[in-house]
């Protein structure tokens, strides 16, 4: 009998939620997706992560997906090149995968029910509100009716902790737990270290410096954020 | 461009779905998908009526699901023995595959919009209702409400044209367009032909009787079902 089902990608935001989770008394079961993306670092990770915490991780891989999700010309699906710049930036749209959130959701809360469990839990935030509808307040509310219809539990929860948060507050709640901020992968492209350019690099590196909290990650342009935050 | 896209699992309901789309000229490409289930003779199937409709047909593969989804003891991705009688008898819960709907049609709507359709289809019909909280109304309607919001696209469409329809007037419908009953699989063994005894098998034979459309299909216990049906 497990409590709830967490899904990770092994980014800071969902390795928070982990922690986050278990200090509010309510370890997770944990599931990452390989949906065809460009790379798999983060999923280690996850991986990472829940060993660390003693959760328990399973994979669910969709390879297709990535060959079924690319006319969409997403970046993280397709060919496409990673798009550079500020993570609020229009451009960001390139890395909208269609329904992802959805997709990954719904497998989370057939696999908490299997299990016994009462909640899925997700890190979106609100830095994810401007590019992707499926990290919207009206979404998570919209899949909390949906999955207690689905299932016929009605005290089933989608849980989004992070909902309302910038994600420099997340950042903080980082520091404040002592997540292994160097251990987690936010970088879209797949170098050796974290470019410092792409959407999440320059959202990380803005993040970490609005909380004040202490930056170990290694990043190929360590400087390039700073000329694409807004002041 | 695609308009949009249908889940087909092979059996009589899917089947007559994608003819009854392709004669409102709304005609789908085609997912089905392989979630561990007992067997997949039912893939051959909506692979064969996808090729004889000139229908693109994708297989997605989650094979990891079975695992997951087995604490669930669902007799369709566990070794839990399959259920014999009526369709509606409160033993079918057996078959329950937790959110399996909600998984589907959430990749169903990402692929759609990825391809740039507008819809995604479901042959859920008033038979389910009785037994699978995701085959109701209510589940449809929060499916649509979810997936508005998800992807952005207020026009995008969850379409369950069968959703008020007793299995007898899907039979019926089959029969009108010339579906080709005899390539459908609804069984939930997976034996050389139709066992006749397990829910599916009795469900398809009452509503073939009902609907007045003679059956095809070779049943290895072709007269169980009528010891099942209430007068």
């Amino acid at each position: 009998m497990v409590q709830g089902v967490a899904i990770v990608s092994g980014g800071l935001d969902s390795v928070t939620l982990l922690h986050h989770l278990v200090a509010a008394g309510d370890p997770p079961d944990v599931l990452s997706f390989d949906y065809g993306q460009r790379h798999s670092k983060e999923l280690d990770c996850a991986a990472l992560a829940c060993r660390r915490l003693g959760l328990r991780w399973d994979l669910v891989s969709m390879p297709e997906l990535r060959h079924m999700l690319a006319p969409s010309r997403s970046a993280l699906v397709s060919d496409h090149p990673v798009p550079h710049g500020h993570y609020a930036a229009a451009t960001m749209a390139q890395t909208v995968v269609p329904n992802r959130n959805m997709i990954m959701l719904s497998v989370a809360a057939g696999v908490a029910v299997a299990r016994g469990g009462c909640y899925v839990a997700t890190a979106v935030h609100a830095g994810d509100h401007a590019i992707y509808p499926d990290c919207r307040p009206e979404f998570i509310d919209a899949m909390q009716a949906a999955v207690v219809v689905a299932t016929g539990l009605p005290r089933f929860h989608v849980r989004a902790p992070f909902l309302h948060w910038a994600k420099a507050a997340i950042a903080a709640r980082a520091g404040e737990l002592g997540v292994p901020i160097d251990t987690t992968w936010s970088c879209y492209e797949g170098g050796p270290v974290h470019c410092g350019r792409c959407g999440t690099c320059v959202e990380r590196q803005e993040a970490m410096a609005q909380a004040g909290v202490a930056d170990p990650t290694k990043y190929a342009d360590p400087d390039y954020w700073r000329t694409q935050v807004e002041a």
